[in-house]
């Protein structure tokens, strides 16, 4: 039974530093799906002994070994005879592959050129897999239980027949497996407090592959569960889901991945609820955030970035004697922003943010990262402080964070 | 002398169908700039059997070996040991790292979960590379002529550490071979527009290694003059990046890699002038745009999200007339907007955007995409009409560098 599977993308364009092997992203996906995993990729340039022993080096690793690329005419495309060399075998020409080329550039009026003929040599004992967009037919090798498949560079080419002439296979040879993925999401803890707390659970089921990223200010903790039936394979999955929820409680955001924004927004919707935004050093950041989803027009009413000691006076009503004694970096100052936003605005909910994003500006009383945060809506106002890691992108990042946060804990606790 | 590189990325979130590995992007890029050509990329899950072939394999190829990510405190972090074996040497204990850990944690105001001291562990013989920015140190290992350097996942650490304790010592190794690189950016043309300009330019140069890369809103022209001395590859340099400013005039808004909101930034510092931003569609955007920029605050004097009729009523003073008969995606609304936040702000300069970013709210007459822009300032009131492709995010972000380069652009040719 296949199981496991590796990627060869090849190209020295893949190589170079503006370039992204985007193919494997989209062939990892499909495959997991008919429950083969991914196991190793590898990028290599046109350079045929490391090709040929990335090709067999893969073979004794894994089940299914897919090459992507280097199957044109030029000279530097080299997928037919390293992978032939690489299992052994000899390059046999087929003269219906040639026919078929020339009748396709004669369709497109011209005459085939001559190095084209290359690509009618494929690997002894290969089904060839048919290219209807392209001019370079794909190989399915077997080696006993194992599976090679050499498919075209261009995503136009490669997709379509990936999905009608390899995946068909290939799940054929994988009976029945269904693998189920969830992807969590938690505010407030780093990476090891969060797999602290995880692991214990997670490592008490089998087959369930975890993997914890942190990501800016929140971590991602993703399990994707391997079943005989998908039935089986969901149940698993949300079992484990709803444990781990269990565990982290208000800390976990969200159980299907969405974004903090859209959680935010999702719980103003329900409520039929709007808000409004006061910003200071996250400068439009939180505003941004918030209508980044769609259909955000409906909660979100105005985010007012009062940068200046004046803008904050003018447009928030701020006190000038608040600011002479307290600063604008100062839990009276977030208050008295976020009461100003709620009575400007007539939104039910506003929030305030204003800190120390740095490199500057900085304290001994107040160091880059202090930032503080206000409250202001049905229940009262209230304000926090917190102390920021990070540069000056990280600390706008986290207060944007923090400021969404804070909303999406008061709306729960309402 | 070293001259080849591999560079391989550890991580089972980078062999999901959602996640690519742009580390080695950036590093091929670093690793070229001092003389050394990356030949082989792999991607490798938590998987410890394969990721000790990989790297031992890698260095029987390779000068230098380079990985990323796996060096973080939890299970499935396995780069330290996984190295060490394939170079055949411990993991030694390293007091000062664990203790240098304990502060950090601490003056975060926390005590350091136990599992964290996995990362005081190093392998034995290796230089150890301080990280300032996260909890796990960088190792760089001699092995003979060749050399294995482990980074941590994060761009945010392995950037610095690559660039401040790894290419001066590689680079010490690779003798005379000079780069230097320069990059131009390109504001409303094409990738193919800006190569049919360049092209004619760049292709007169040998050893000039030209990437024309297209980045939502602009287009990245980077250019790398390769020369046996510093002083040459500048001077070819130069000339090059003169040539092509010469050739693209107003478009290209910097030749030395700037973004546009540091471009609008300086322009406005050097004329000690200020600015406001009165937003819709953008929700906040461009007022987050300008204010990444450190110093920020000397130009930059309020921001207002006016997502509402009512707040463009209110905070703006836009007419209500006005919206009643053309709408708040007018080129009347954006006028009256722009007019509105340079008198409540008391800016030199202010800048509006009103438009339907989607995916709901388009028409016949104003289809998805539809944005109007003003500008009013000591030169007066003027309105402009884009009609921008793409998702609503991509429209958002088009719009506020749309926004941006009108004021760029105005304050150009004041």
């Amino acid at each position: 039974m296949l199981r496991s599977a590796e990627i060869i993308a090849i190209g020295s364009e893949l190589l170079g530093p503006s370039r992204v092997d985007t193919n494997s992203l989209w062939l990892t996906g499909k495959l997991s799906d008919i429950g083969i995993e991914v196991q190793l990729k590898t990028v290599v340039g046109d350079d045929g002994a490391r090709l040929e022993e990335a090709i067999s080096d893969a073979l004794k690793r894994a089940d299914v070994v897919i090459t992507t690329g280097g199957l044109g005419p030029t000279e530097d495309d080299i997928t037919r005879g390293c992978t032939a060399k690489a299992l052994g075998r000899e390059l046999v020409y087929h003269e219906a592959i040639e026919a078929t080329l020339r009748d396709r550039f004669r369709a497109w009026g011209r005459e085939m050129p001559e190095i084209n003929k290359r690509q009618a040599f494929v690997i002894d004992g290969a089904e060839i897999l048919e290219n209807p967009r392209g001019s370079a037919v794909g190989m399915l090798t077997s080696i006993g239980e194992k599976r090679v498949v050499n498919l075209p560079g261009p995503p136009r080419e490669n997709q379509p027949m990936f999905t009608e002439l390899v995946a068909p296979r290939l799940k054929e040879l994988v009976g029945d497996v269904f693998v189920e993925r969830r992807e969590m999401k938690i505010v407030g803890m780093g990476e090891s407090a969060v797999d602290e707390i995880a692991a214990p659970i997670y490592t008490s089921y089998e087959n369930v592959q975890t993997s914890i990223l942190f990501n800016r200010t929140e971590v991602e903790l993703q399990i994707a569960a391997r079943r005989d039936t998908q039935e089986e394979a969901a149940a698993v999955a949300d079992e484990l889901t709803r444990r781990l929820a269990d565990a982290f409680g208000i800390a976990m955001f969200t159980t299907t991945g969405e974004t903090m924004e859209a959680v935010v927004g999702r719980l103003l919707t329900e409520r039929g609820e709007t808000v409004a935004f006061a910003e200071s050093c996250t400068g439009g950041l939180v505003s941004r955030r918030i209508t980044e989803v769609p259909g955000s027009s409906v909660y979100f009413l105005e985010g007012l970035v009062a940068y200046s000691y004046q803008a904050k006076v003018r447009i928030l009503g701020v006190r000038q004697e608040t600011l002479d004694e307290f600063g604008a970096v100062s839990a009276e100052c977030a208050r008295e922003m976020a009461e100003g936003a709620l009575r400007v605005s007539g939104a039910t909910h506003a929030v305030s943010i204003t800190g120390i994003a740095g490199p500057d500006g900085g304290t001994d009383e107040k160091p880059v990262g202090t930032v503080f945060f206000a409250y202001a809506g049905p229940s009262g106002t209230r304000s926090i402080k917190l102390i920021l890691p990070g540069d000056r992108y990280l600390i706008r990042w986290r207060s944007s964070q923090a400021a969404l946060d804070l909303l999406r804990r008061t709306l729960l606790r309402q």
